[in-house]
């Protein structure tokens, strides 16, 4: 029999930083099933259980995420080994770690330390289970895009343009035959388990370790990663596994995961195409992230049709996907009345050439929506879906970005950066023609407008404001992204504009 | 004391055409409220009363637009001659003359003679109101077009962009002084008749006479004039006159222009914002036209906001307003459904860039809407509103076309002519991402398919038809107003496209 019992407890971590306990222990037998390990974490601000995970090999790890600088205890406990205690130091956080995401106002996000944070997300279904070599290009392109959130599931998908094994498995076993899928057939085997052969309590290491440092290197990046936990496009049964095994899976991620700052979990991608799964069965799994994530990541749950309710109180943001082919972004303001909570728009179609309508707008339509979104107070997620790159689609592959609209989202963010406190909301004064965000903070009303006239064209606009204050006005091109400094106004004035679609307003109080 | 009497009773006309009686008659006293004339048209197909109407200088005319060819018998009286009779004979129509519009299939229109019509409208609210080289502008330009409907005012206008005063009123009196109008204040005076001085028991003819001379001119285009009985943008107090003044007015539009088989009654351009008329007042001037026209010209009311009650039953069609910032042609499918009448879409936005959301969208999206509005079965109206043109704006003045929708037109009618039957409804069995119009005639189902693509821009659909049917396919660019012919398919079938915006395709049976 080997030594088991804690083999690395670091000295000195950071805040905010995925800390990381191992242990050694058994191999034999089931580990996943039959042993355990956990740990009590202890500071003068924060006291938290969080349970281990086996890894594979007799490796055993307990992750944690300090909340606090200064002196923690830790408390170790395995089923295979005496208890044992520490102490951590923690750290201030290294430059650019602002800790996670939390919402704000009811209507926003911003990290731990308060800096604001504006979503702009782009989703890429399955980027993380391609070949090293398009994983690598997916993040070289993130790197330089304006992203700083990416949706992705930790399942394998399959779909048309999605008939290609995935480079791992999350169980131990072999999956059904896939040699005769075509375009035309693949549906027949969707949602049905078949043919696999998963032993759904034993957890494929390899494929974690290479989701850990999928969620590394976004982190490094500085890039939220919106984990999507379950999904219809399966023909693995992994969509419908039944309860026990869902919450084994549950239980392991968040052990796993929660540690990470930059994780989300969205239940998931279209829940109401997932045949097997009823609302009891979706209650019954947010109950179990709320109770095993310690650090109350963002959680969402993705409509295809349907919305889910999201009034529920396990729900942290609003995760949409168009709701009619003509309008979506436009019912920002509507859904943030409706919800009071942050309206992320995570599917709001895809630019792009594909037969589908919801994979082939064009790039000054997924723009133009951005903005309808952004002004609105709500937060866009971009995807493309360009065939003629060898059926590489970013959608689900990731690879090289191939569209228009996301060169414009850094001059996007860059705007929102610029709004007094944390986030905008529609103005109820809004005319029919037009839409403007001011600031959320009641307390800043009145220092900053945005305007924005999406496919209007008008070739002036007249403005009635405060006769004694003294405004900046700035007219934004979002598409051609330039920015007109106008001067200052008082009282009631008229902005030139272009007579062209795609303009902005930006009015600041001076 | 002159002659009373008879002046002039053709000896001939033709079918479908405005036939004119003439007495001379006193000019002493009142003439439009102290005398009357009528007539009763008899033929074998029809037996009309119709009422003449004062035209000045001791002139009375009655009109009549005999429905059937051959012998009618025409017995005229009036208060101030003995009764006299005649024989008037009616020869076929002349080419192209098809009779007035009537409602067909609950959905479409088509010409007495039973030609399909496909309104292809336009708005130029007082051109007519215009110098005398405007007017001749205007019609060289309709003459030029695609256009076959105009929406336009009796009364003139008063808004920004028209302050200035019309060539004539339609009564004698004088007009508030209008001076010290300007784009700031004008809106001060709209809808009050202080400081006006109108008698409004006498019409001026010349006002009328003009009228006459536009309609006619319009018929002679092949144009139905479809003409707002009162609107809201007055500062002439005609949108306040009161009921008494309203019927006189009323009874005298319809012995005027019933007879011109070209005329439609628009009862108002929005209706809700005229201050003085409840719903009371429109049913009134609903049942008075209904009384007083004889030849059942197609009746419509426009709204601003709120849609009148379009199931009245002396509604003919539906003539909406956009009622969406975002959407409007997209709801014709539904407007459809609801009514079961004729959905004209008289304004879905103005081409243009003006400062008001209203009249500033670009050529490409007014294009859009056209054939959103087209393969539903509803039928689109166009406006203009470009600036920089010497304050001359088709929407209210005509003069020339300046846009880029209204050279897509002709395309857009010649395709809608192809249609078998008449006209087209919105498939039930359409996919939320794409709409497709069928015939209406459902001895024709599968005959005909019409796709529209709006803003989306797949590079190839796939199509599931009849496996023993050969089907023609032509792809549609509806902006370059190209057709290209891509063969004949059976079954299953894919239709390559270029991957970018506006494009339809049309499937024949062969």
């Amino acid at each position: 029999m080997k030594h088991y019992g804690l083999s690395m407890m670091p000295e000195k971590t950071r805040r905010w930083q995925m800390t990381e306990i191992r242990l050694n222990g058994p191999c034999e037998g089931n580990p996943y099933t039959e042993q355990h390990a956990e740990a009590e974490i202890i500071s003068c601000g924060e006291h938290v259980h969080v349970q281990g995970f086996y890894d594979g090999e007799g490796v055993y790890l307990i992750r944690f995420m300090p909340i606090y600088e200064g002196e923690y205890q830790v408390k170790v406990s395995a089923s295979f080994m005496e208890p044992v205690s520490g102490k951590i130091q923690v750290l201030e956080p290294e430059e650019g770690n602002h800790g996670p995401v939390r919402v704000c106002n009811n209507a926003h996000f911003a990290y731990e330390d308060g800096t604001p944070y504006y979503s702009i997300g782009t989703t890429c279904y399955v980027w993380l289970w391609q070949t090293d070599e398009l994983i690598a290009q997916t993040l070289e392109t993130l790197k330089n895009s304006a992203f700083n959130k990416i949706r992705f599931c930790v399942f394998p998908k399959h779909y048309n343009y999605n008939l290609k094994e995935p480079r791992s498995y999350p169980y131990e076993g072999t999956p059904v035959d896939s040699s005769g899928l075509t375009p035309e057939n693949f549906n027949q085997m969707n949602q049905k388990s078949e043919g696999n052969d998963w032993d759904f309590t034993r957890f494929n290491p390899v494929h974690f370790r290479h989701l850990d440092w999928c969620i590394e290197q976004l982190q490094e990046l500085g890039i939220e990663a919106d984990m999507i936990l379950f999904h219809p496009y399966d023909r693995w049964g992994f969509s419908c596994m039944g309860r026990e095994n869902d919450e084994r899976y549950l239980r392991y991620m968040m052990a796993r995961y929660a540690a990470y700052r930059n994780v989300w979990w969205s239940l998931a991608n279209e829940y109401d195409i997932l045949k097997d799964k009823t609302i009891a069965d979706w209650e019954y799994i947010a109950q179990t992230i709320v109770e095993c994530d310690p650090y109350r990541h963002p959680r969402s749950i993705h409509n295809c049709w349907a919305m889910y309710d999201h009034n529920r109180p396990w729900i942290t943001h609003c995760s949409m996907q168009r709701q009619e082919t003509y309008r979506t972004a436009e019912l920002t303001t509507d859904w943030r009345r409706q919800y009071r909570k942050p309206v992320v728009l995570d599917e709001i179609c895809y630019e792009g050439n594909i037969q589908f309508g919801w994979g082939n707008i064009s790039g000054q339509e997924m723009v133009r929506r951005f903005w309808e979104a952004a002004v609105r107070g709500g937060y866009p997620g971009h995807g493309e879906t360009y065939l003629g790159h060898n059926d590489v689609l970013w959608w689900s592959h990731g690879g090289v970005l191939h569209s228009e609209s996301h060169k414009r989202f850094r001059f996007l963010l860059d705007v929102m950066k610029e709004t007094p406190g944390i986030g905008l909301r529609t103005s109820p004064e809004c005319r029919w023609d037009e839409v403007y965000g001011i600031p959320e903070d009641r307390q800043l009303e009145g220092t900053y407008f945005l305007y924005y006239y999406s496919f209007m064209c008008p070739s002036f606009r007249t403005f009635r404001l405060d006769e004694n204050s003294r405004y900046q006005v700035t007219v934004l091109d979002t598409w051609e992204m330039t920015r007109e400094d106008r001067g200052v106004f008082s009282g009631t004035f008229n902005v030139e504009l272009p007579g062209k679609p795609y303009m902005a307003i930006q009015i600041k109080k001076v």
